[in-house]
């Protein structure tokens, strides 16, 4: 499409199918398709204090969804406590243990399973780029009802987590879809600010307990509540559904 | 105090000792003065979900702090799910009980004790002014070090919770203070709102997990990132603390 010169001859009145059919979707998982984030703030809470480093909690709720890495040095920040490789690896997996235990009570978020299901019919491609390691996903991932062959991308197959862009670019290689074109959808400025550095469109979610302000500062074109919201407004974001859906 | 004529014949140079002694400090507790927010919100999480009413995390955080009975309406509008007296005592307990569980990970937020220890040195009244019940609130208020005579004020001893106003007028009137030129400070939106209808000067804490966007625009006057910020900037408030402190 790319290669289209201008002024080809497409009447403009006739919907442009081709342009349409080219919008994807990129999704983040925690707070975006499933209700978790609280569970996992709660489990780094958890993590933390058995490793004798106290934060407090609605610090760790700011940086949900970055980079393990990137979280570290946060924490280094916050608290003055230097955090070598083996007790970073220990903190992650003491936070794996407590998650594990608050995991049964997480949810698909209201409307994500519907959303997902008409993109698929409508067959506008998406994939889910998450910032968790595909042992801790997985559970959530069950609850969303994925269809074969749509490509997950989670932190161990990435060099850097969200806020690079690399999860997104790589949801979007897999898709074989310019992420110039591509939605991500996030919850968090971690979401946004890697959609911007990808140069793809963010769009943001109230679902993982963000203010709408700190999301629109952070880039987002529109903020819906939750998937079901999202869903109910797919045109503002340029998705045609077929008509009768 | 308001009864000196103006042009008294006090010197504007020296410092109105009488005004800065009339401010005082009305504190709500869960976000603002103890690090609870999160634990009561997977609390009532898990209280819902036990009485069939599915509610999204994030839609129950941005009511926590607010009346029961408001947070029941609130329920209802939500989910469409009518709650009748009995059920709403018994998502009560339901409550309770899940927070006792999670209580003993509660710590006061960073500075809440020196704050408190200072306005106390410097004979600026406080008190306390909760939502909760005492029965619930009990163990947070024992982890602060509350003075003997510092009124507390909780759910029990009022007709109606925030965000009406008349938690916070009763910490006033137990103060002997005017609530005029006390100073409100909490983390949500219901003690801003609460505040501003007792005419009292409110300030926000980041540290619920509110945006500062929502706690600005609900008319905070500041907001501070927690405790320890907002005894790092009392000045900003009007508080003239002895010197060297």
């Amino acid at each position: 499409m790319a290669t289209t010169p201008r002024n080809s001859g497409v009447a403009p009145e006739q919907p442009n199918t081709a342009e349409s059919s080219r919008v994807a979707f990129l999704f983040d998982l925690d707070g975006t398709l499933v209700d978790s984030v609280y569970q996992h703030v709660l489990a780094w809470r958890e993590a933390l204090e058995k490793a004798g480093i106290e934060l407090s909690v609605w610090r760790i709720h700011r940086r949900i969804g970055m980079s393990g890495g990137l979280f570290v040095n946060a924490l280094l920040r916050e608290t003055g406590h230097p955090i070598n490789p083996e007790e970073a690896a220990r903190l992650q997996q003491l936070h794996a243990e407590a998650y594990r235990r608050l995991a049964p009570l997480v949810r698909p978020l209201p409307g994500a399973r519907e959303l997902l299901a008409s993109l698929t019919e409508a067959r506008v491609p998406w994939a889910i780029a998450t910032s968790g390691r595909l042992a801790t996903a997985a559970p959530a991932l069950d609850t969303l009802g994925i269809p074969p062959g749509v490509p997950v991308v989670t932190r161990d197959q990435v060099d850097h987590a969200k806020p690079d862009p690399d999860l997104f670019v790589a949801a979007a290689e897999r898709l074989n879809v310019p992420i110039e074109t591509s939605i991500v959808v996030g919850d968090s400025v971690w979401d946004l600010l890697a959609a911007r550095r990808a140069h793809a469109l963010g769009v943001g979610l109230l679902s993982g307990g963000y203010g709408q302000d700190e999301l629109e500062r952070t880039g987002a074109y529109r903020v819906y509540d939750d998937p079901a919201d999202l869903l109910r407004h797919i045109d503002e974001v340029g998705v045609r559904f077929p008509f009768g859906h």
